[in-house]
């Protein structure tokens, strides 16, 4: 016997279908949505429903934008040379946070993992070539994670734009700030020895 | 500088105010939906814009219902001399599967929370003596979780019907079926030997 009533059930198998949001948690969610006044939902439902209208992605640097081209591709403060190359947005937003890096973007919207058919057209691989070569971009800089599918999709770029005319640069890898280093781990430890620097 | 573009920013603080979903969790959600095609995030917000609509409360035992009074306090084949009283509907249905059950429910909606301003109004504790006088109700079966604010709860209730003419019993505490007993914990063992029970 089915016991919720229909439409509390739906809500749940919507709220199921996103990631990481099991049956229990869906369950929970639907709930506190029904005992929460109707204008929360409402908001939330227009919201969602007005989503795809607003936003769309940028035809330059792929980010989720209103506009096309984006804020950041269309403004002229930029350095229009340098391209950063991120896994999604949110990498995009800590390193605007940092107010380190004045260049451009590109968002890859994913790492490379052929075992889940992710190969180099699903993130736009090709389009960062075409950029760089009608844009003349003079560097991209591949700030994947350093993580092993993040290292993975560097080196396939890096492989990528050895032909081009185009400095390719990584983040720095090593100890983080403030850190003591009897609490760093092995192989950060080891990088950050490989890859030491003068000191000015 | 606001990178994300209001429409999506604006659905992430949505999702944010939702339970047990951090900043981090709801910008992930926010970036599936946008990545997905457009036609799941209207169906979602279509189901949450129906959902106030469509679901009340059943008068009579307070469950999430399409129709008032429920299908299960509307069911002639149920026993309506019992009420089982749950923390909520999610308890209801965990219950409703084992299908030892054939009487009727009230739903608290909650547990007895006196710091966080919950008491006995808030999970509607006189309706329920209002529906045993009304209904001549011959047993109430207080089945809130047996952790300490649903024991401290069924404690209240118990103490609160103690003047009404009703059998007021208890979900019986023990070893789970099928555990091994050098796993228990001592606490539901001592319990369990406590309750003993004559073998049949």
């Amino acid at each position: 016997m089915q016991v919720m009533p229909p439409a509390l059930e739906r809500l749940i198998q919507d709220l199921n279908r996103l990631p990481g949001i099991g049956k229990k948690t869906a369950s929970r969610l639907a709930m506190h949505i029904m005992r929460s006044p109707a204008e929360e939902a409402r908001t939330l439902a227009a919201d969602l429903a007005e989503l795809h209208n607003a936003v769309k992605l940028c035809s330059s640097c792929y980010i989720f934008s209103e506009s096309d081209p984006c804020r950041i591709c269309s403004d002229p403060s930029r350095n229009r040379g340098v391209v950063c190359v991120v896994e999604g947005p949110d990498d995009l937003i800590v390193i605007e946070k940092t107010g380190a890096y004045q260049g451009l973007y590109h968002i890859l919207h994913g790492v490379l993992a052929p075992m889940d058919g992710i190969g180099p057209d699903e993130i736009k691989a090709n389009e960062l070539v075409v950029r760089i070569r009608r844009d003349r971009i003079t560097e991209v800089l591949l700030a994947t994670s350093s993580t092993v599918p993040g290292e993975a999709t560097a080196s396939y770029l890096a492989r990528m734009l050895h032909s081009e005319k185009v400095k390719v640069t990584r983040l720095a890898c090593g100890i983080p700030m403030g850190m003591d280093i009897k609490y760093a781990d092995e192989v950060t430890l080891a990088r950050a020895i490989e890859t030491r620097q003068e000191s000015k």
